[in-house]
């Protein structure tokens, strides 16, 4: 579909591939459990088995990338090694083996009328994936979304189109081997940036559309999407150190939760310290930071103990996603509660404590889609949590909130079982 | 604030609103359960106490109501009798007898890392509700919002302004006993039709909005909204009379669906019979419906059976909220499927029938929010589902799916307990 050169074509051609997707859409639906792990297991045997054609498309998109002078971090991502090729592989199978989601009944309760009313788990229908440079995401994303029963549009990057394609050769063949449709899962096969903004407005044909990418893509897909979107916006992650913490406890998680990786979202971006026990850890946290290379930027008070720069109001909402921490001195709970209320992403927080009331009020208070006692924010993930693999880090409130896993991507309708009852 | 004549004003008093709104959820989504419980308790008391003046300011909607030319049956809609200000009082007491969602922790398990991670079931936030002219709605609304720790804004029809302020005094007053800030429930005091605009583009204080009318309506707001919306569209529910369905139960099933009350959205509007029982079963039926005064549109293999209007393609597709059924002969199941796939808007579809397989076939094939064997579709209820009150049926399929009650105001967070463990 490289002839999609006018807008117009573009929108024809996008709509065919969301006609296709309902389509198949419905057959990935009521498909078997043993059919949807028999394609995942086909897709990772075939994509090892073309680990060296993959690495030729991949070589082609390597070069185009220096050539249009892409940074070393962006080649990098782009970059199928044979390592990743297997752990592609990997990943499938791993999502093969997790139980299927669909067609779960939870409960199901009679009432005084006589039905029998419970809900079923079911498909969400067809998934829209908008990605940026990580070929492996084409794997990933397409896996989690079949073994939930839905179909698939990705629209992966232009710098790694060739890549792509390749994976998705794959996966079509896998799909093919097991019996399925391979329209279950189809790549936008034109580069053309008006191609997005078809698939967000097509929304007889999508049910909802999850961008990964930078918080700008995010932002401009949710604005102008007609579709629901399951977002990921920033990670402004706190950890607040009580006066009843266990200093050693709290030491080994604000370590952790800044330094066991800079550009995560689950990362804590602001310490924020009870008064009556920051003489007594910040000086020796300080000095962990430094010899790590941590900036520090502190309030005034946390000045008068440790150096660091004058933290200024952007600080506390900032992501550094970097070797950046600011840290803030407060009374009291109440104070790191109203703190991270103000200034947080209701992403990840955590407090670190022994005291049984405050641990609980801080649990039930703080509106964040993961709250913590005495554990890195690290562990906001997928996989820590048992989820398995996941799409995204929702920072959304409606349907999917926090590591987004199979669940997040099916819903539940009502089932009712009667013997000929009527209303009254 | 009928000073707002501005549309700067109105944007202005609309944030000041949302702001409050915002405070106002922080209170309430902590609130413990008695608390709120003591808080509708009093809205109800206030309101019965409240009966006299709360007619006087309705009297003044209908005066006006009638100067401006509304039919009978929205002058219905909006009155205020004595029965319905104890049904919005004893509403308020079932809502108060619901067990309280917020805080309720399904699970909470033990990980290899040795964290505990569980999910805790939280408030949604700020609710905006956006409805027509019956003021029930108002204390109705109100009332699930709270319950489930929201602050509300409602926004209700022009027509009905002097009947909903007198009914927020009272709800405001309630709030007051119980030591709630009175804004967890704000009425728009314009009626400015601009107001409407701002409140479902104000996403940074508004969470989620409902809007409750027309479909029309609610296609604008989803349309442009910023805010996650509930939506409530279309009912085009099917009943279909398997080949193996006893006739009896389908005779009483397809009567009660449809004429039990027909400006309901889980009225069936079409009546899809396997062809083998066709002319077992249609003669009867229609005799019913023509005795009940319900015009018959039929397919042509209909029409060879009983006397009907002939059905067009757009009888398919209609939400008649009417004494008109279209009626279509199909070969089986299969068909049955397809038909309602094509035709229906995923809202509640039946099937009649004594097959086990083909039962379970149906419950997993049929995509719509609530699929049936052998009840009526007018089951599709929060109350006859258990739920309690609902806040609209959901046609939506993200988040909630089908009656939202309590728990589809809320939302979960996870939450971790850890005892001092970092990621590594």
């Amino acid at each position: 579909m490289n002839s999609a050169t006018t807008t117009e074509s573009v929108a024809e051609y996008m709509r065919a591939v969301g006609q296709r997707a309902r389509r198949a859409a419905r057959v990935i639906g009521r498909a078997e459990s043993g059919v949807k792990d028999t394609a995942l297991l086909a897709i990772a045997a075939t994509l090892e088995s073309q680990a060296t054609a993959l690495r030729t498309e991949n070589q082609r998109d390597l070069q185009a990338g220096r050539a249009a002078g892409l940074n070393d971090a962006l080649l990098d991502r782009l970059q199928l090694t044979p390592a990743r090729i297997i752990a592609m592989a990997q990943g499938l199978r791993e999502i093969a083996a997790l139980p299927d989601p669909v067609g779960e009944i939870e409960a199901l309760s009679y009432r005084p009328s006589g039905i029998q009313v419970g809900r079923m788990r079911v498909p969400l229908g067809v998934i829209g994936i908008i990605y940026e440079s990580r070929p492996n995401v084409t794997a990933d994303a397409a896996g989690l979304c079949l073994k939930a029963g839905n179909a698939t549009i990705l629209r992966g990057g232009s710098e790694a189109i060739h890549s792509n394609r390749a994976i998705a050769a794959c996966i079509r063949s896998g799909l093919s081997h097991a019996g399925l449709p391979a329209d279950v899962v189809q790549l936008v096969a034109t580069t053309d940036r008006t191609a997005v903004g078809e698939l967000i407005r097509m929304d007889e044909y999508v049910d909802v559309v999850v961008p990964r990418g930078g918080k700008g893509l995010i932002e401009r897909i949710a604005r102008e999407s007609r579709v629901p979107v399951i977002k990921h916006l920033d990670g402004v992650c706190h950890v607040y150190i009580d006066d009843q913490a266990n200093l050693d406890k709290a030491t080994a998680i604000a370590i952790n939760a800044k330094t066991h990786r800079y550009g995560v979202c689950n990362a804590m971006e602001t310490l924020l310290v009870a008064a009556a026990v920051a003489e007594d850890i910040l000086p020796q946290l300080a000095e962990c930071y430094n010899e790590r290379g941590v900036e520090l930027r502190g309030c005034e008070r946390t000045r008068d103990l440790i150096v660091a720069r004058a933290a200024s109001e952007d600080d506390w909402r900032a992501e550094y996603l970097a070797p950046v921490l600011a840290i803030r001195i407060v009374d009291d709970m109440a104070q790191a509660i109203e703190h991270i209320e103000t200034y947080g992403s209701h992403h990840t927080d955590v407090i670190v404590t022994e005291n049984y009331t405050r641990a609980r009020q801080f649990l039930r208070e703080v509106d964040s889609s993961s709250v913590m006692v005495n554990a890195s924010s690290r562990f906001a993930d997928g996989f820590e949590y048992g989820l398995g693999a996941e799409i995204g880090i929702s920072t959304d409130k409606l349907h999917a909130r926090g590591p987004v896993g199979l669940e997040g991507l099916t819903t539940r309708k009502y089932i009712v079982l009667g013997d000929g009852q009527v209303r009254v």
